[in-house]
């Protein structure tokens, strides 16, 4: 969410720097006061959460239970330490949370995540970003939009959720115009050192460069809340890397009458997705053990970049080569798009 | 297209007026330059016509005729005074003209159409538009934005294509906001004075208002260029209105071997609609007597205002009131959008 509300000031910012083709002259300076841009966001980020809180409050009383909710068994919940709910089905529903690699752990305190932004009072000078997923695409635009030094990196080589190379370069070509966007980095080194970021990676053309960051934001995907859970005293199965197994297509858990949606099971952190997910956990809960199958959308993932990028279907790189016919269309010159 | 070409230049003017809330702060005038505005105008439109003429140009020489072309008989046309060219079968493409109601001719030569914004060397002061569709609604705006005293004028109170009681309300009013926006004025006088157009009009508060305006711009709707195409030596009919008759699914016009597509039936004078009907002319013109149904997409019709105004399928008005169910969603509170 931060990404998306942090959008509108540096498109603002952008847009003005452009309008003499226009005929439209700006005479005098333009000038970006960060407090306020952070200020925008806070507002925003604190309006948006009140209405999700409100509709939570919403639910009449004997019908919520507040605290944290953790398993005794497969269908014995223990609230908080003021209750214990003996259910005929369970939904988990608890979100995800940022997942950090362990190397960038290094940072100490100048390592963020994109919650993290909401605390930030003021614009910083320089940013090093990790990830160039759809939340680092658009961060690292923002900022550099609003005057910030951004670079960003990747140990994966990978830009946002693209896969196909033709795309993934002309993004390369479009968004690194504006930021430092070099998924391919050879990293050397990466250390703190007097309370700055220190990262020696290898140019773009070959030098070695040392660059000092005030924060290194960690866009690297996202985890599963189930960490306090205890699943441990359930029969759900995790697999070799700690994800709960499930059943994609009926948002079930094993055999047992627990189902799991939203971004809790990281399939795709899509706010419809998550709402066409949570109706049929919902579902089958309640009909537990009459179960029904999620239809599934077509699957889209967007970044709300500039230029905007769209996916909509397989990825490129789940497809076998040889199945594929590829057609490409560029709108450069349309003078209607 | 002139109101498209038109539209980027007060989008920017706009926008720079309103990035205080952003944290973004112009320490200076906004000047908008009008004839750096025209000209960015014209040179675009020309870039667009070169392209168009381009491709007309590409066809080899032994494929066309360059000049006017007429009926001789169904299948026998003049072009110019130097070519006859007997057809297997006929397409007619000659795209549209302005339609002018002939009360607005009273204006003389402060009467323009949307083409003649074209030569426009400057931005006028003061504008009356009539007929607010899609054209004089984006233009309205635009005018507006670039500071012109805008006043948009209808004789048969309808907004845009829009028929939905409720939705022309809230065009009425977001719009009415920049602008004048009064399709239901009653109109008392309309003349030429001092070589301004002059209209009395009766005002939103019901007071008597006499307007000077240096253009009054019709976007009065469109008729088909065939007034020179010598119809008169077909079989082909025209119904009352002067308009030929042809069959909506195959563009045939009447059983003769000519067929009508684009601009010039007059159907839906949309790029992909035109389109769609010249592949579907050309083919049926192509094999004809074996004539095809052309699979119509559903309608659309855009308003490229701000906001933006969409229809998608059948208008309210053609609907019979007991067969319909009406469904509003307000996205006004909608933080995503």
């Amino acid at each position: 969410m931060p990404s998306k509300l942090l959008i509108a000031a540096p498109e603002a910012a952008y847009e003005v720097c452009y309008t003499t083709p226009f005929g439209i002259h700006i005479e005098g300076e333009i000038r970006i006061n960060g407090r306020e841009v952070m200020a925008r966001v806070w507002s925003e980020r604190d309006r948006f959460v009140g209405r999700v809180l409100g509709r939570a409050a919403s639910i009449p009383a004997q019908d919520r239970y507040t605290g944290y909710a953790c398993f005794i068994d497969d269908t014995v919940l223990a609230i908080g330490d003021y209750a214990t709910v003996q259910a005929h089905s369970v939904v988990i529903a608890t979100g995800s949370g940022p997942y950090i690699p362990p190397a960038l752990l290094v940072f100490g305190d100048r390592l963020v995540v994109n919650d993290d932004v909401f605390n930030w009072e003021d614009l910083p000078h320089r940013i090093a970003v990790f990830g160039p997923g759809v939340i680092g695409l658009e961060v690292g635009q923002a900022f550099a939009r609003l005057g910030v030094q951004v670079r960003v990196f990747d140990v994966q080589e990978a830009v946002g959720l693209l896969t196909d190379p033709m795309v993934v370069e002309q993004v390369k070509f479009d968004l690194g115009e504006e930021f430092y966007l070099h998924p391919d980095a050879t990293i050397h080194e990466m250390k703190l050192d007097d309370n700055e970021a220190v990262i020696v990676f290898t140019e773009l053309d070959g030098s070695v460069v040392t660059g000092r960051f005030n924060y290194v934001l960690a866009c690297t995907g996202r985890k599963s809340n189930v960490d306090s859970l205890n699943l441990e005293n359930t029969t759900l199965q995790l697999n070799k890397l700690g994800i709960l197994v499930f059943d994609a297509k009926t948002l079930q858990c094993g055999t047992a009458p627990v189902f799991i949606a939203g971004d809790a099971n990281n399939i795709l952190l899509l706010l419809h997705e998550a709402a066409d997910e949570g109706k049929m956990a919902g579902r089958n809960a309640a009909h537990y053990p009459d179960i029904e199958v999620l239809p599934r959308r077509a699957p889209i993932s967007i970044v709300s970049a500039d230029p905007q990028i769209a996916m909509v279907g397989q990825r490129y790189v789940d497809q076998e080569p040889r199945n594929i016919v590829t057609e490409a269309m560029d709108f450069t010159d349309q003078g209607r798009s």
